[in-house]
């Protein structure tokens, strides 16, 4: 018997592997966690102002956004970051109001060096203040616009390699520069990177975790094609943000069979949203997968005072206990609740504490989670053409 | 011929309204738009403090955040609000940091009076402060534990009516009481309520959108099981969170023939998520309607200037563009690319302007729309039986 066929049986784990250990040699992002980050701290220490602005929107802002939010209050940082990412007047408006123009640093950053929204904000604050050697830096491609104007204004910039894409460029200039212009141990956020590394290419417990859970989201996308994040700490916020953004534009693609792919991205906050989202979880459709994310160690002890409030006796027994208890305890509840039910598929990770290593090796493993999805789904994680007739729709738009 | 039968054939648009006026007897929501708010008034007038602090979650901060965050740019207002929601020990301690607390009004609010996370709260803040009938506001059902608290103490309580739930109840005390004493104008909210219930009522513009919106939801929901609102203002992101959680909890429900329902919704920012979210709508698979918001009148004038920068020349024809005039056909860009593709349900709502009438009357509309989905789905928007579960887990687990 002849047989001859083209169809596309399901990968097999060390098929994928042997994928990105290929891809692992032109796409950018899986080399910076062993970047020099030399230039960035010697950058970063001469800088006077108090105040740093980052323009940019979507991978230029996000990540960045993410490792910032997650410690800013858990470390004695020296300045501030801000984030100039909308087009929202009311917004641009009241954000730039409470600045002090003259001691701000401002980062502007784009891949490409023409995104509208970045440079319609860039050129705002060019009748505000001028903008010069001073107090600009700009964050790019080596041979964009963007840098030509840098380079005619004798204007420091930083490379955005080419192939790195926005949103997986949070551990390049993208996000290291402004991390570490306001205190923050880059070199400790690419040690976790790192680790992830290490233990992906070895195959040890990040390969395990993500080769397991991949394999899992892409064999059911039809019965769940919702991936719920359900984050317990409000400082994981911006984690989300950045997490629905991957997740969504790199899967959201046609495969090599012309079929509609997609994984849908939902981040709540544990805390709050066990109040209300849960219950659709629960007793909604079954559609959805959640992974519970538990911070291990708050490193913060406060306390619930051990304080009687009358009227409110039958709730003595939340008296002296530390609220990192009752977060965690909460979590538990809530994976409880759903492994009860036995039909919600559910993984809890437990990131070590507040800290670079930390956050960095979670946001590092789901860059890498995104990639393997991508290539159990046959698509190409790092382009987004569906994006670009929108944009070429509001040039003709604003052309006119 | 005999013939007998359970079916549920689709239930017809007069069917619904029917039920729906039936509801409004006894469901204590539709009612609030006429409530008397000479007391909340009152009340707000005699306010000394400069900080305004809600202590909840949920229900009894989501709606008034989305007002608060949508109208605070825009608006003289007088005081400051702040939201103690999360029991993450970082957040507290952060946010209190910075707070003045002799010049604070603390507003505790819990329907059922006895929320663990809230109270936990809220011993944590008696613990650095006395909190006494100068500084501190109880909003609760009249019956409850923290009701008795109030009674107690000495302190001023207002009602949340029993048959109206956490998350229907912004324009019951939980919203209105804080929002007036930070100078919004809380009869200006209820006009815009009052506008959608009359048309509703009448059978006028309200009514023909949301039958039409819930009817197609609920009948294509095996296919479109994600509600997406993309919202063109960076001022409607608490909008969208309050929106996540009511639709999410109020149609995440068992039906009466045992069938699990529910629409899952997502909630992002036009002028960011067109960078990235639009890719999985676009390219991703057709699981998913987009509902457009956007803002007629930003009432700013802020704009782009004239000025030519070295190297970026090519994108002089955003000069002189007003931002709101930009973010608008920013929408309208991805709306067109969007509809040109022909199979993704999508429909744009355009309020007036950022004003208390507009917001109240989005927000009102939505509930109208939730209520008349889970009409047609023969599911009660009203309970929530799914966080049960772990809510008593988790008072298993911290009594321990």
């Amino acid at each position: 018997m002849k047989y001859q066929h083209n169809f596309n049986p399901t990968i097999s784990d060390d098929d994928v592997f042997g994928e990105i250990v290929k891809e692992r040699e032109f796409i950018g992002y899986y080399n910076l966690a062993f970047a020099d980050t030399s230039e960035y701290k010697k950058y970063a220490s001469q800088v006077k102002q108090q105040n740093i602005v980052v323009i940019g929107i979507g991978g230029s802002t996000l990540g960045t956004y993410a490792i910032y939010k997650f410690l800013k209050h858990s470390k004695d940082l020296t300045k501030k970051l801000y984030f100039l990412e909308t087009t929202d007047p009311i917004d641009i408006k009241s954000k730039v109001k409470n600045l002090d123009l003259g001691d701000t640093l401002f980062i502007v950053i784009s891949k490409s060096g023409t995104t509208i929204e970045t440079v319609a904000i860039f050129k705002y604050i060019n009748s505000l203040i001028k903008c010069d050697k001073d107090n600009t830096l700009v964050i790019t491609e080596s041979d964009s616009k963007l840098n030509e104007y840098a380079v005619a204004n004798n204007i420091k910039s930083f490379e955005i390699p080419k192939n790195v894409g926005g949103r997986f460029s949070v551990f390049s200039a993208v996000g290291l520069v402004p991390l570490a212009i306001v205190g923050i141990d880059i070199d400790e956020l690419l040690g976790g990177a790192k680790s992830v590394y290490d233990s992906f290419f070895s195959k040890g417990d990040s390969y395990e975790r993500v080769l397991k859970k991949s394999r899992f989201f892409v064999e059911y996308k039809n019965s769940f094609n919702i991936n719920v994040v359900f984050s317990y700490s409000s400082r994981l916020e911006g984690f989300n943000k950045w997490y629905i953004q991957l997740w969504g534009e790199s899967l959201g693609k046609v495969d090599i069979n012309a079929t509609r792919q997609g994984l849908t991205p939902i981040g709540i906050i544990g805390p709050i949203d066990q109040h209300s989202f849960l219950q659709l979880i629960v007793e909604g459709r079954r559609d959805k997968t959640v992974t519970v994310i538990k911070v291990n160690d708050f490193q913060n002890n406060l306390k619930i005072p051990n304080i009687d409030l009358k009227g409110l006796e039958e709730l003595n027994y939340i008296n002296d206990i530390e609220f990192s208890y009752l977060i965690n305890k909460q979590a538990d509840a809530t994976i409880e609740s759903i492994n009860n039910l036995e039909d919600i598929p559910c993984d809890v990770m437990t990131i070590d504490g507040v800290s670079e290593r930390s956050i960095a090796s979670l946001m590092y493993e789901y860059e890498f989670l995104t990639s393997v999805c991508a290539k159990f789904m046959y698509i190409n994680a790092y382009d987004q053409p569906g994006v670009e007739a929108g944009k070429i729709i509001l040039k003709q738009k604003l052309k006119k």
